[in-house]
């Protein structure tokens, strides 16, 4: 386990941002199954997304798990960045939009940070755009304390 | 992206094998809440992990959400590695195991490889015991096609 100091809120909040934006990157996003026959069950997959006027956006298939899932769920779980220097993200559904009349903003916004366009890629795919209710951010163990930045959509820095 | 041509099913697989015994690993681990007062819920986190006898151990306080909601679901899903070179394995939950009474073959090999020893903070802590049941490797779109090499427990390769 490395001893780097650790970092203020501030630095942590600019080190989120920084992977917020990356072009490129994919994040982890974990969806629960609705209370069907049987017990819930966890979905867990990387995604490409972007990060739209402080939204997450991603382009899913409508029928993949991920979005029939967050559909009826509303609420995901998402991981950025490598295991020892991660985000963790609860964030809300908060519009589910299809891929050929979604807003210029959202899809272009998408676009201009993903490495692909589903607008390109023919019918049957749907934004999901989620707002984060709660960021933490740490690396190692002397970052537990101190790694929650958002709170109920609130930035504490 | 990268236009690398795909791996052989053994080489998949070896490379799956060298993420699941590499030393002071992390691997993300979903979980789903039971069906209590509403929707079922996603959790999400990543965790130090041993390979032993075919077993992915964790090893978690007993009270932790990841430990609660497999406790009762029995069902986890699991990503190793980076987003674009992944490991992607459905398991059950085979034992759950206080750590001051657990086999030496499971905590011996879980401190083995983990970069730590439950055994030496205090009580509280479980191993979750899990069987891979499905495991999926791929690293960019062209290696979508042939990415399960393990399926009903069983590797195809």
């Amino acid at each position: 386990m490395s001893r780097q100091s650790a970092r203020t809120a501030a630095q942590r909040k600019a080190d989120t941002l920084a992977k917020l934006t990356a072009p490129a990157a994919d994040i982890w996003v974990a969806s629960a199954s609705g209370s069907g026959a049987g017990a819930a069950e966890a979905h867990l997959v990387p995604l490409s997304f972007g990060w739209v006027s402080d939204r997450i956006v991603l382009a899913v298939e409508a029928y993949s798990r991920t979005a029939r899932n967050l559909v009826i769920g509303r609420r995901a779980r998402l991981g950025l960045g490598p295991t020892r220097d991660v985000v963790m993200i609860d964030a809300d559904v908060v519009a589910v939009l299809d891929a050929g009349t979604a807003p210029a903003g959202v899809a272009d916004g998408y676009a201009a940070q993903a490495d692909w366009d589903p607008r390109a890629a023919g019918p049957g795919y749907v934004y999901l755009v989620l707002s984060p209710t709660r960021i933490q951010a740490w690396r190692e163990a002397n970052e537990l304390r101190g790694r929650t930045l958002m709170r109920d959509g609130q930035w504490f820095v």
